[in-house]
C-alpha cells in the first residue's frame, strides 16, 4: 500500500475519496478538509475570535489543535457536566492538553452553578443527552456573547451529522431538519453564529489524526449515552457506506446544499427574537429553553 | 403469550402494533390491512377489473390470495423473464397455485418474444435488475392496456418501499422520489393506474401469512439479484427497526403523506405524453424506454 502523493509507506486507505496516504500527507489532507470547511461555509476568518467547545474527547481536541495549527484565534471553552468520574477525567484531558499546547480556555463548571445534568435530568423527567444540550448550548453562547466571541466552534463531524441527518428524516422532524447545516448564523444580538470545521472528516479519521499526532484524548464515551439511539442510526449508515462507499458524504452535502437553496428563499420566515423574562438572554420564547428546564417548568 | 383479541395462545408478536395474535385473528388483521390500503388510497373497487402481477414469490401469490378472498375481481399475469431454472420454477409456482384456487392468468413469455433479460442486459451492458424493471413495467402496462384492465396490483410491501425510499433519499433522487407513493394514478390514455396493496404489511408478516394459510410460494430468490444495493437498505432500515420500533411504518407514511400535499399544489407540471414512434404506447418521449432499451440505444 503506497501513498499516492509520494509512493512512500501508505497507513491510512480513505475510501471515500479511493486514496491512500502516508502519515505526512494524511495530515496534509486531514488540515486540508477543516480549513476547506472553513471557507467553504464561511464560517469564520483570521481576525474572529472563536470559542472553541472542548469536552476531552477526540473530536473537540483535535479540532482545537487543528484551528491552533491553521492559525486560528481560539480559546477553548470546557464545560464541568457533574457526571462523576467521567466529568473528572474529561476535565483532566481539557487541562492537560491546554497546559501541552499552552491554549488559553475558560471553564463552566455545572456543579459550583447548581445544575448537573444528572440532577436536572432527574428533577425535570427528561432524557439526560437532551438535556445535557440544552445546557451546553446555553452556556456556550453565554459565554461567548459575555466575553465578546465572534463564533463558537463544536467538533461535530461527518459521521455526528449525517447520522443526526438520518434520524430526523427518518423521524420527519421538520423543525430540527431545517436547522441541519454546518454553519447556523448569529441571531438578534446575543446568539451567536455556531460552526462545525469537522464536518468534512468522519469520525474513524479523526481518531487515525488524533493517533498519529498523540493527542491524549478520553477514550471513554459519556456513560449516561448508552443506548442512545443516534449511535443506531450511526451503525445503519456505517453499513450502508460498507457496501455504497460515500454515501454518507453525498447524504449530508448534497442536503445541505438544497437546504441552503431553501433558505434563501425563506430568510424572513424566522421568528421574533425577545429576551428572557429570567435570564435576559435572547430567545424566542417569553423564557428561554434553558431557565425552563432548570426551573423544571412545562416545556 | 396470548392472543390480544381471543385469548387463546398466540402465534404471532407484531411489535409495531403492539399485539399478540392467534392464527385466526392474524388472519384476520392481515386481511384488514390490506383492504384499510385499498380503501385509504382509493386503489379500486369490487366492479372494477385487477391484474395483479405475480412472480410466484411469496409478495405476490400472497397478493392474488388475499384479493380473491376480498371479492376482488382479479387475473393474474406472469412475465417469464428467461433467468434459466429461476423462471422455470417460479412459472410452475404460479400455474400450481392458479389450479388449485382456480383462477384466471395471462402470461408474457420474454424468451419467445425475443427478450429475455439476461440478453438484454449483456446487449445494453445495463444491470439486470433495471433492465427487468424496464420490460416488466412495460409488459405489465401494456398487457393491461391491450386486454382493458383498470389498475395493475404488484405485491411491494412496506419493506420494499420503505428500503426503496431511504435509498432514494440517501442519494437524493429527486424524479423517483415523487412517485414513491402507493397509488400513481392513469396518464394519457395507455398508462394504467398502479397500486400496491400490501403497502401496510412487512416482509415477515407476509412470509407468515403465506406459512399459515400453506400457501406454496417460491423461496429460491431470483439469482441476479444477489448484492442488490436494495437489500443494503433493507438491513440497514432492519437494524433501526430492531431498536427503535415503528420507524419504517413512520417513515414511509409520513412521507406519503407530505408528497401527496405536494402534489395536490402541483398538479399540472407533469411532462406531456406521446405515443412511442416505435411500438405505439404513450411516453414521455418520442422512443419509449422499453424501445430505446430493446434497442440498444442511447438511454
Amino acid at each position: 500500500m503506497k501513498c499516492k502523493i509520494c509512493k512512500e509507506k501508505a497507513i491510512i486507505k480513505l475510501k471515500r475519496h479511493n486514496i491512500k496516504l502516508c502519515k505526512e500527507h494524511f495530515n496534509d489532507f486531514f488540515l486540508k478538509q477543516v480549513d476547506r470547511a472553513i471557507k467553504e461555509f464561511k464560517m469564520f476568518k483570521k481576525e474572529e475570535k472563536v470559542m472553541v467547545c472542548v469536552s476531552g474527547g477526540k473530536d473537540s481536541l483535535v479540532l482545537w489543535y487543528v484551528l491552533k495549527k491553521l492559525g486560528y484565534n481560539t480559546v477553548g471553552m470546557y464545560v464541568n457536566l457533574g457526571i462523576s468520574e467521567y466529568s473528572e477525567n474529561s476535565k483532566k484531558k481539557v487541562l492537560k492538553f491546554a497546559k501541552l499546547f499552552d491554549l488559553e480556555y475558560k471553564i463552566v463548571d455545572l456543579v459550583e452553578l447548581g445544575y448537573p445534568v444528572p440532577k436536572i435530568a432527574k428533577e425535570s423527567r427528561r432524557a439526560e443527552c437532551s438535556v445535557c444540550g440544552v445546557i451546553k448550548r446555553y452556556y456556550f453562547n453565554k459565554v461567548a456573547y459575555d466575553e465578546g466571541f465572534d463564533v463558537v466552534a463544536t467538533g461535530h463531524n461527518l459521521d455526528d451529522e449525517a447520522s443526526r441527518l438520518l434520524g430526523n428524516i427518518l423521524h420527519w422532524n421538520d423543525e430540527y431538519l431545517k436547522k441541519q447545516v454546518p454553519v447556523l448564523p448569529a441571531e438578534g444580538k446575543m446568539l451567536k453564529k455556531k460552526v462545525k470545521p469537522l464536518i468534512r472528516l468522519t469520525e474513524k479519521e479523526i481518531a487515525s489524526y488524533a493517533f498519529l499526532n498523540k493527542i491524549d484524548y478520553l477514550i471513554e464515551e459519556c456513560p449516561l449515552s448508552k443506548g442512545a439511539t443516534s449511535l443506531v442510526y450511526k451503525d445503519a449508515l456505517n453499513l450502508i457506506e460498507e457496501n455504497i462507499v460515500g454515501t454518507k458524504q453525498f447524504f449530508y452535502f448534497q442536503y445541505v446544499k438544497k437546504l441552503q437553496k431553501e433558505l434563501e428563499h425563506s430568510q424572513n420566515k424566522i421568528g421574533s427574537l425577545k429576551e428572557c423574562k429570567i435570564c435576559g438572554m435572547e430567545s424566542f420564547n417569553d423564557i428561554c429553553s434553558f431557565c425552563r428546564l432548570v426551573r423544571n417548568e412545562e416545556q
